[in-house]
């Protein structure tokens, strides 16, 4: 049966959006075109509920109307996702037809004319939100998930996003410039996607982890302010929620002071927030060091939409005759507690749930003191502390009846991340956080350093050319792991957003990082020498940071995952269930590359 | 010698950029901070002239207007491309001090504290434009060449055209969508850059050459305007002004005619040209079916910024005794002059080297009649015409005393395309095109198919998804070569910057498309598969267009080639001087990827 009109495409031709109509008069003659979104067939009348990119309003099809003979037989022959374009007349709905769901509900569009442009197949779901779909099944047939209002209104603000953070930087002097996609493979770093080159036998491009050295190289140039909306790429192992390639927002500046470009990322951040969400965020955003995070919260990126701040025990616990605390404080280690609000009367399973949680983090155990409400105290350790002790340790903390005290002891790479898992998991579960709030905040000051002991040498936190701070510097060579480095991630409700750094911009001091890597001046030149070399001719003062846009965007929009922020995603195995991409090439294809497939085993 | 002071970065934070000492007044106190342009050594004062990216401005210091000693001290070492900042006081300058050539030449900074942030070696050649600099050193060293004026303002141009074609587009309810760059390899097109994949032993990704799937399937999702500043990559074979990646303005649109896509398009274009060049451009842009294109110029991207269209001398010469042009018409070629105003003087050495030209395209030769300013004639071709008939000739040809008429003969083939090259060699030559004269058209109803003599099969001339003009259809099964496609190119000064078409949309006429190329439905299923399913469930009539950015960019910042619009371009072999990409990689990396390099014998 063909269905479809042979004719002229267009000959009908949008004159409204559906959106459009609402500000249209009653009585306006349109033609609107889009997909069938339902259709209620009542005999003489039939209703049909028309969808384009900016709403859905009701299409009316009856003869008593006018609606002609030839529009009421295309009616018959309507069914979902069908695409029609139609000529009507908007009017009024009577009062009791008003559907007040959705936008154009006062309002209906008596047809006079119409043209099926296209049927469909019945979808493999229904095209709504709220339906449960297998995620392969969606990502298979990703241009019918995109037809879900969610994804539309992600993909949409999305672009908004991204607007508002090229209107921000467009306005303060910042050029797009932008940077290869083949380029070469870096030393250190991710594992790189290679591409093989068909010119040079045997030679590979390489897809860029981030434009960093293409950014450093242009403030060389002297462009001083750049950014760019860049697509980066990381073969690594994916995570649950991570993808080969993804897109960042780059920046790097010269001739301006760390402080001075953190203000900036701020007001740009506030700015976008503004725009997109109408959320007023308040500024400066709070600045603590790394160094107290990791003490305070055991995180790097701690969400502080809700405190419970770890406690320090130390001080009320010196002296304690519990052998367990006692050895990890004669042996520098720390005792550090959480305080649980309401939880108290955890039961028995509950806090061994809590203990369970903590191993999984590599920390041996976890002390408990419920605060009841009658002001006693029960409690894992009760036998080596008496309630005048507890009521110390509860003071100390400020644990108030009802709240449960967890107790972690160890050293501190143990103790910190341990609890600080713990921390963020108690935030969720006892719903702390503000799911409504934005909170953001710097964590600077990280160490430049880390000791590798696999490479038995310091190696870079960031990378080897992230400034030191000027008053560390003396310290690259005596006691490298307390070197702080001019360095800054910006934190949003537990997620780092964004991360960047001062460069290291002067000769000497580069020598002296090289000196702590524990490079000799011919290896540095072996791995880095072509960014040495262009930094002999009059290198800025420069900085800069990059943001993880998707992120950014995922936790905007409120989507549960990147893969929902992405127009066309992978699954975590780097498939694309669309297109069944990576796949099989030809023979020929690899010849002309100088390649060969190495089969094993 | 250590020239850099060893003190904290930023001490000096500037304050003004270079061009907004223009606004300030007389008296201010400054900090700047950039580049040496170049110092002049007077003794007791010393002039340097400082750059940042904004501008260039006079320093003076001077012991006798208060410069201290310190920066007295440090004017001595400073050489060119040093980076400093500078704290001073701007002040006019005397009258005969005055410098018309800068921007800021009336005035000048009197230094009274100065940060010497780096020295620079001596740069390979001069920071400066208009210095012959051997292509391959700039390549090598592009920081320092992106550091000259005129690439300066070649990429800040590129921001501002790709912000002025986003206003647009953000204006008119499009929305950016990113597609991915690891893809799946295409049948037909071109040769297509493979990613080895680690997780899928064996299989590829691909680069894509263009969004195009993808952004017919966001039609099918029902984002109805979608457009993505997209990267394409092509492995071909680069001739001299090609890039492997290049960048593209990609759109896609449901629910709009081919007419109002083109005209929104033009509007587009002329917007972007008035903000960024200043120029009103008239609309609507003309529009030239392709057949006539060719028969009028000999090319589907003619200049027009000169006439010179070919005559047709068939009338005119039908019946002639002249034995090479009888045949010619007997075997239904072509007779077609142009006219070369003003070279009728031209030598036996001058049209030789014409003749000569289009024996390069193709054509066997050349006749040609001078027009003398006494109204005689000369000609290559005298024994064979009388001047009566060479009069007829030249008022059919509108030539005038002083022309010169040249006369292709041939088949279309051959005529056509040598002729349209020879016009515009002469265009160029004789300096008939207008260089600040911006001339746009549209090339529309191109041939749909082409006979491909080695498959002996038609092929799709742009891809089987154009749609062909509605009154052309029945010619599908008939005559294939007569069917025009819903296609169009938008050309300027006789570069195509941009091309597109109206997609089938429809099953039937999809079918009658694949049988017209000679597949069967499975063949037709196995190539294109994945893309035949999404359009069965409610695809919208829908088409785009694709504007090569790279070469609009050129043109209107007046560059003379691709890679000077490009930050990082590469050369015509695929190579980043500058980077050193391609490069080997590790056995490690190949490994991994389960690959092995073929070494051919």
């Amino acid at each position: 049966m063909v269905i479809v009109e042979q004719q002229v495409m267009h000959r009908l031709t949008r004159s409204h959006w559906v959106a459009d109509t609402l500000s249209a008069l009653p009585g306006t003659s349109v033609v609107l075109a889009g997909w069938v979104q339902r259709r209620r067939d009542f005999g003489s009348v039939v209703f049909v509920d028309l969808r384009d990119r900016s709403g859905i309003v009701q299409l009316v099809f009856d003869r008593g109307r006018g609606t002609p003979e030839h529009a009421m037989e295309a009616a018959d022959k309507l069914r979902n996702e069908f695409v029609i374009a139609i000529e009507g007349t908007l009017e009024k709905r009577d009062a009791e037809t008003i559907n007040p769901k959705i936008a154009t509900g006062e309002i209906e569009v008596v047809v006079r004319d119409i043209v099926i442009e296209n049927t469909a197949k019945n979808p493999p779901f229904y095209i709504q939100d709220g339906v449960e779909v297998d995620e392969a099944v969606r990502l298979r047939h990703r241009y019918l998930d995109l037809r879900r209002p969610e994804m539309q209104s992600i993909l949409m603000m999305r672009h908004r996003i991204i607007r508002a953070f090229r209107q921000y930087l467009d306005d303060h002097g910042f050029l797009e410039i932008e940077t290869p996609i083949l380029t070469k493979s870096t030393p250190e770093g991710a594992r790189d996607y290679l591409v093989p080159s068909r010119l040079q036998p045997g030679e590979f491009y390489a897809l860029p982890q981030s434009p960093q050295i293409f950014k450093q190289l242009l403030m060389v140039s002297g462009f001083e302010r750049y950014y760019q909306i860049a697509r980066c790429f990381r073969d690594e192992d994916l995570r649950a929620d991570r993808q080969p390639e993804f897109t960042q927002l780059d920046i790097e500046t010269s001739f301006l002071p760390q402080a001075a470009l953190q203000d900036m990322m701020e007001e740009m951040v506030a700015n976008v927030l503004r725009d997109v969400a109408g959320v007023e965020v308040p500024r400066p955003f709070q600045r603590l060091p790394y160094a107290e995070a990791m003490d305070k919260y055991g995180s790097d990126k701690p969400d502080l939409r809700f405190d419970m701040a770890f406690v320090d025990l130390a001080d009320v616990l010196a002296g304690t005759d519990f052998r367990v605390f006692a050895d990890v404080l004669a042996k520098g280690g720390v005792l550090k507690a959480l305080v649980a609000p309401g939880c108290a009367g955890y039961s028995r399973k509950q806090t061994d749930d809590l203990v369970d949680f903590v191993k999984g983090y590599g920390l041996g155990g976890l002390a408990y003191i419920a605060v009841l409400e009658d002001g006693s105290f029960r409690s894992s350790i009760s036998k080596f502390f008496s309630d005048e002790q507890f009521r110390a340790i509860a003071d100390c903390a400020k644990a108030k009846p009802g709240d449960l005290i967890l107790i972690g002891a160890g050293s501190r790479k143990q103790v910190l991340p341990a609890l600080g898992a713990l921390r963020s998991h108690l935030g969720q579960t006892l719903g702390l956080a503000d799911p409504n709030a934005y909170k953001f905040l710097w964590i600077t000051d990280f160490p430049l350093l880390s000791y590798d002991e696999e490479e038995k040498r310091w190696v870079a936190e960031h990378h080897p050319f992230t400034m030191p701070r000027e008053e560390d510097i003396p310290l690259l060579g005596t006691d490298p792991g307390k070197v702080r480095a001019q360095a800054y991630d910006m934190v949003l409700n537990g997620f780092e957003i964004g991360g960047g750094s001062m460069r290291i911009y002067r000769r000497e001091i580069q020598e002296q990082m090289f000196a702590a890597l524990g490079f000799t001046k011919e290896e540095a030149y072996d791995k880095f020498g072509f960014l040495l070399n262009a930094f002999e001719y009059g290198t800025p003062p420069h900085g800069g940071i990059a943001f993880g846009l998707d992120r950014i965007i995922m936790l905007l929009a409120g989507a549960k995952s990147l893969r929902d922020v992405i127009a066309f995603p992978k699954t975590a195995s780097g498939t694309d269930l669309m297109m069944e991409a990576p796949g099989e090439v030809s023979e020929e294809q690899l010849k002309v590359l100088h390649l060969r497939v190495r089969h094993h085993g």
